[in-house]
This record gives C-alpha cells, sequence and structure tokens, in this order.
C-alpha cells in the first residue's frame, strides 16, 4: 500500500530515535519500551515466551454483567466530550456544542459526542403525546403517533448532518487553535425512519404543491421552508439513530433529516409538515441562515453543503508526538454526493499528492482519507481539499472572499491550514 | 416497491379500524386520532393549516448545551437496556447480558447496549499503563505502548460480532419468549485499529510460524488460539468502535476483532499476541468452546459463525398491534461472508418468500431485511431463513439436532419460528 515503506518503515519512533529508514531505530524502540515496563512490573516478561508481567486489574475480578444496564464510556476518557465557545452566544439554550473530532474514528459518530445546536434549549418530549400534523395542500391531512409512524415502511441511511455556521469564526480568521472549535459541528450517524416521500404520497399531494413547511416542537417553533423536489428525492423522517432512539439532543423522537443541506433545515422534535406553494420567509430562513454578501445584500436558501474537508491528525489538539513516518487522517464530505477524490499539501497548497479514501464511500456522509508523512521537524504548512463527484473542489478562504468577502456567518467551507511548528505542535493559521 | 399496496394501502390503522383495503379505512384513522389529541389540548389545530396545540414543551426553554457534554438518551427509554439472565450463571463476572435488539434499528449497535461478555468480569485498565507484546516466532519481539499502536496505518471496518452461545438456552427447546433472549448476544459495529497483519508484518514471522496465541489483561487471562492464515487476512487490532474509544464492556484499550468468527476469539483487553507453531489447547478451547456431539465426543476449534437470521418485528416483545398492513423487519448475517438471500415463511416453513435486503450488505455484518405483511387475525408461525454468498442455506433446528443431538451449547444457527396468536401476542415455539 506504501511502496518503500513496507519493510523498511518506521511508524513507531521512540522520542530519542532518530530516523534512519530501517530496521535499526524500529528495534530500538521495542528494546526500549520492553526495557521500561520491565523496570516497571517485575521481569518476568525477560524470559524469552513468557506472559507479561500482571497488571493489577489482571490479578482480580472486574465489575459484573449488567450493572452498567446502558454502558458508558471509560473514565479515562472523560476528556472526550462536546463543548461550548461560552462567548460566541448570549445563552446556552439558543447555542452550539462543538464534537471532539479531534478524538474520532471512521466514519460513524457515537451519539453521545454528536453536536448540538438548540434555538430554545432541549425538550424533552415525551413520545406518547408526541404528534405529527402534515396538512395544507394534500388531499387527507393527517395526525400521526409515534406508533402510526414506525409502522410505514422503515429505511436506514448513513449521512453527516452539519451546521453551516461550522468554521463560521474563521471568516474573520478567528485563529481558534482548535479543531473541536473550527470543525466540530459534524456529526455522521446511521439514521432510520420512513422516507417523507412516503408520508407524502399518504396524505397525496396537491397539485399546485411547490413548497412544504417543516416545524420542530421546541420552544423556538423552529421551522424552515424546503422545496418540494427535495422533499420527495431523499429526505427522511427519522426516529433512530446508530441504532437506537433519538437523543433528546437529537430531536427525540423525532427528526427530518435533509441528507447534505445545512443541519438547520433538519428539523429536530418534528410535529409539523405543511405543504404550500411558496415559501413561508420564516424567521430563521431570512434574520438568521443567510449570506451577508460584500455589497450588503442577502443570499437566502443556501442549503447545500458543498464539499469540504479537515486533516484530523495532526491538528492543534493532536501534535505530532516526534519525527518520523506518520499517518495524516482526515474527513471530507460533500452535499452533492460521494467524495471522489482528496489531495494533500504538505507546502500550504503549492504542491498536492492524492490521499488514499477508504471505504465505504456513501453520497452525502463522511469519507475518511489518510496519507503517509515522513516528518523530521521540517516547516509544514498541512492542507487537505476534497473533490466531490459533481467536480466541484474546495475552495481557498481566499477564493471565497473574492465572492462573499467576509461579513459571512455561513458556509465557510474553505480549506483548513495548518501549520506545523518544529516541536511538533500544531496552529491554526490563513494563508494570504 | 410493493405493488398493490402504493395506493390503497394502510400501514396505519386504529385499532378499531377494520381493514376494508383502500382510502377509507385510513382516513378513518387520520381523523380519529386527529379529534383524540383535539379534546386534549384545545382546538387551535381544528381551524385548516393552523399549526397544532402547543405541548408543555413548545412553551419552555429547554436545557441547554453542554448540560449534558457526554450525552444520554431519553428518560423514556429507560427499558431499553441490557438484561442478563440471572439462573443462567453462577456468577455475574463470568456471565453475559444481551442486548434489546427488538428495540435496535438500522445495522449499527450503539455502544451502550452492545452485549456483554465477561470471564472474570469487566477490567478497569489504564491506557497509560497498558502493554501489547508480540512475541514467540517472531524475528524482533515488540512491546507496544497505545500510543504507538495508533501510529500504525488505520482500518475501519463494520462487523458483527456473535457470542456461539446466542441461542444456546434453545437447543433444548429453553422457550423464552424473548427476542433479547434468544438472540441479544450479537452487535455490529464500525470498529477502528490496526491490521493484525500488520502488526505481525513489523515483528517479522520466522518460517515454522503457524498459529497465533491472544490473550486478553482481565483476570481470566482469557486466551485463544488462532491459526496464522485468519490472523494474516481480516483479524483488527481494535481500540475504537463507532467511532470512540471502546468502551471497558468491549475490551478498552484494546481487544481482538476476529470478523465473521465466533465472539469469545475476539479476546478483549488485548495483551499478548504469541506466535508458534501448534495451538495451545487452552482451557477455554478445550473445557470450554467445544461442541458435545451425540457420540460423546467433542469438536473443537468450531469458530465460524455460520449463517442465521430472526425476524426482529414481529417478535415476543414487540407483538402486532393490530389486523392490517405490517412491515415484518429482521436480521441477517454470516460469518462466511456476504448475506445473498433472506426468505420469510408466514406458515412454518411451508411456503417460501423472498424479502428485500437493505443496503449497505456488508460481509460479515448485519444486514436488514423487510417484507409485508398483512395479517387479519389468522393462525401464523413466522421464519426466516438466510443463505449467504457460498449458497449456505440456514437450517432448522431439526436439520442442525440430526447432526450434533441437543448436547451442544454452542453455534445454535437453526431457523427460529414466532408463534403469531390471534391477539396479535408472540410465542417462542420449535416445530416437531
Amino acid at each position: 500500500m506504501f511502496p518503500g515503506f513496507r519493510r523498511g518503515s518506521a511508524w513507531v519512533q521512540g522520542p530519542t530515535g532518530a530516523d534512519d529508514n530501517g530496521r535499526r531505530s524500529f528495534l530500538k524502540l521495542g528494546a526500549a519500551a520492553a526495557g521500561s515496563v520491565l523496570a516497571g512490573a517485575g521481569a518476568k516478561a525477560a524470559e524469552p515466551g513468557a506472559p507479561p508481567a500482571d497488571a493489577p486489574w489482571s490479578l482480580s475480578l472486574g465489575a459484573g454483567v449488567v450493572d452498567r444496564p446502558y454502558g458508558q464510556p471509560s473514565k479515562f476518557e472523560r476528556d472526550v466530550i462536546r463543548r461550548n465557545v461560552p462567548w460566541l452566544t448570549g445563552s446556552r439554550e439558543s447555542s452550539v456544542s462543538f464534537s471532539p473530532i479531534q478524538n474520532l474514528t471512521g466514519i460513524i459518530t457515537p451519539n453521545g459526542l454528536f453536536f448540538e445546536r438548540y434555538h430554545a434549549g432541549r425538550p424533552e418530549v415525551d413520545p406518547q403525546q408526541h404528534r405529527l400534523l402534515i396538512h395544507g395542500l394534500v388531499e387527507r391531512p393527517l395526525l400521526l403517533s409515534m406508533n402510526d409512524i414506525v409502522r410505514f415502511p422503515a429505511v436506514s441511511r448513513i449521512h453527516f448532518i452539519e451546521c453551516p455556521a461550522n468554521g463560521g469564526m474563521e471568516w474573520r480568521a478567528a485563529q481558534l487553535n482548535s479543531l473541536q472549535f473550527t470543525h466540530g459541528m459534524i456529526g455522521c450517524a446511521e439514521w432510520t425512519g420512513v422516507k417523507l416521500s412516503t408520508l407524502l404520497d399518504e396524505v397525496g399531494l396537491k397539485k399546485e404543491a411547490k413548497w412544504v413547511m417543516v416545524e420542530g416542537a421546541d420552544g423556538a417553533h423552529m421551522n424552515r421552508s424546503l422545496p418540494l423536489e427535495k422533499c420527495l428525492d431523499d429526505c427522511l423522517v427519522v426516529y433512530a439513530q446508530n441504532g437506537e432512539a433519538l437523543r433528546p439532543d437529537q430531536g427525540y423522537p423525532l427528526r427530518l433529516v435533509v441528507p447534505g443541506w445545512e443541519g438547520n433545515v433538519s428539523v429536530k422534535w418534528l410535529r409539523r409538515v405543511k405543504v404550500g406553494d411558496k415559501p413561508w420567509f420564516s424567521r430563521e430562513e431570512t434574520s438568521k441562515y443567510t449570506d451577508l454578501m460584500p455589497d450588503g445584500t442577502s443570499r437566502g436558501f443556501t442549503w447545500v453543503i458543498d464539499a469540504k474537508s479537515v486533516i484530523t491528525f495532526p491538528c492543534p489538539e493532536k501534535p505530532v508526538p516526534g519525527p518520523g513516518l506518520h499517518e495524516i487522517r482526515g474527513l471530507a464530505w460533500s452535499g452533492n454526493g460521494r467524495i471522489k477524490r482528496v489531495d494533500v499539501s504538505f507546502d500550504g497548497g503549492m504542491n498536492w499528492h492524492t490521499a488514499e479514501l477508504k471505504e465505504p464511500i456513501l453520497p452525502k456522509a463522511l469519507t475518511r482519507f489518510t496519507i503517509p508523512w515522513r516528518w523530521e521537524g521540517q516547516p509544514t504548512l498541512l492542507e487537505s481539499r476534497a473533490i466531490d463527484e459533481t467536480g466541484y473542489v474546495q475552495p481557498t478562504i481566499a477564493q471565497l472572499r473574492t465572492v462573499r468577502g467576509s461579513n459571512s456567518i455561513y458556509h465557510n467551507n474553505a480549506i483548513q491550514t495548518w501549520q506545523v511548528k518544529p516541536d511538533g505542535s500544531i496552529y491554526d493559521v490563513q494563508l494570504g
């Protein structure tokens, strides 16, 4: 897979192990590491073939089954949590939390670490009382209970959801120096529910039907307008995430998932779908989720998440541990379909190298990429750029600003630059 | 997708709504359900086009972000938990818990509900102190820290893990009347780690190498022998599950995943990989994980999970809510590769109907199937049978007993029969 690295490689190097590109430095680590453990825990492992010395937990009974009927992470992972930026919003009820994507692997975001975005806090909805009203320009308005909804044919799809404000603080070069805060308003999950098209088919659309309003049961009555074509294409009315019921954070017991579009249209605690012939121009789609352009006008209904990517290792929270061979890892996604290619640059975008994409490569889902990288302390500007199946290429922040200025909050899908300092630490920088 | 059901269908029927196979019964539900809500919460929704009446949580602020930095399920889901069978084992430290698969959707099992199997309880391993020793018939033995291991090229794969005792109580027709207890020792996750072949390549195999012993850091020092070919094929040394660090239940900080093979060889809290030229015949692979045959001999090293399936709706915990059209749902899996087809029978195996398989269909992973079913109270014996890409067909329990007798505990992959009673309740039965 990585020619030239296979036998002579040194993925693992001790802090003192200068790389000589071959067997010797690697053996050095093996001996050093083994020695350090022997010093701490007795000499048993010194005999060839003997088992390692027992740790305390290898000499006792652990906890029994179902002492935690619903499992929890290890106490040693207590710092892997969602975080918010206190100065960013006036309250925590109309606010966001960021997912610790610097700690995550693969393409599934665990439910406990999925980012939050509330407009009036997180309601605790009783599923027995919750109803979904479908009305407006339909032949047969319906009010559905959760028991009704789970009877319709079920579909499961793996899709990302990204808040369009992800990266919003970077329009004006905030330099947060944190992957969690620059890119953590994204997650990807296996969503299960009913196709919205199935429900619209049941109520019967009138021929004037062109738009759909979706509304949440939270105190904000958060609502958005969606063109009917998208609703009939791939929208899902979802009751489960990664195999279990939605979490309250994610709209329990029912939410919309609008694949590939900005997260706020995937309305949570979904209570209403109203069919009409024109958009509603609701508060959240006029005063809020619009893009203020350099000439003072605002672009509205900019729903699609264009292709984007970011390197997740190394990153400010995960510096380079030392010289040697490393695997650069990252995430790419596009609201327009599948990721076709990801390029990585080590010199701030002057030269690009094609990364390896990891299966499965699903439409409108996170996709992992990796590329090997040998680092000996040299100055480095790491970047990744995603290209999706439409041919769209992720832009630089300079290219974005040429079109959009720097008044925007939403839809910053610019290439992220990480500067690698000689000590391996990583800084969030913007190139001119 | 379901010809004949599209327009005249009635996926949703109230308890009183007799099916007349058309629009009328469906409209009846809509009106009835809407009426019941109006009575409870005011008449607002009576005006055509008006929003539904507000529930209490629609009239107040909810909780703020990061009040739970690590998210949790809704309090209304408190009964969706892992459970054990108290009489099954002598202690809870050497025992199992069962996943509530009757409540799960899609193919990803959430980490909080993944089944547990401990041989000496669940240790709380400190990842800073944990080491993996790779030694035996190798050129360069290595002792690796967790920091070392995450530097090797990472791979993510979606695979099931099933305890071979899943269904073990049914060999002698226990009739537990519970999907959770007949089939709940299975889960499927996105596992991230390093290929075992990558690590074996780093240490360099001696030419006599033929077998590998894997050992856990729990108090049982649980260990198993594996043929080298399997280790070089698709085994993974795993540190993450569904995007986050392994849970302590699942081997935190490091476990083996042996795709498609019985769960106990996917050793948790992995501390040692020893290469040898013959199997070790350890306690767990001689006294425990063998199959006692009718002639008194025992089969050993029966690792592979053969093709298996089960209907998850309806099931004893999820009875049929009433007459009408339903979607039968289930899970299928095979340790030999992909599921090729699933058949469903409504008459105890006399006639079979091909179910729809849901994408993605991944090798050695759970696969969802569905089939529509109209039920008007008639006597029904529901069964599913899986066929995998090797052509293997899931057997009946009678076919299995012909070969294996009824002394076995492990590797019961028989077809499950659910009897549907006139009131919609479901019973676990075994046909003669």
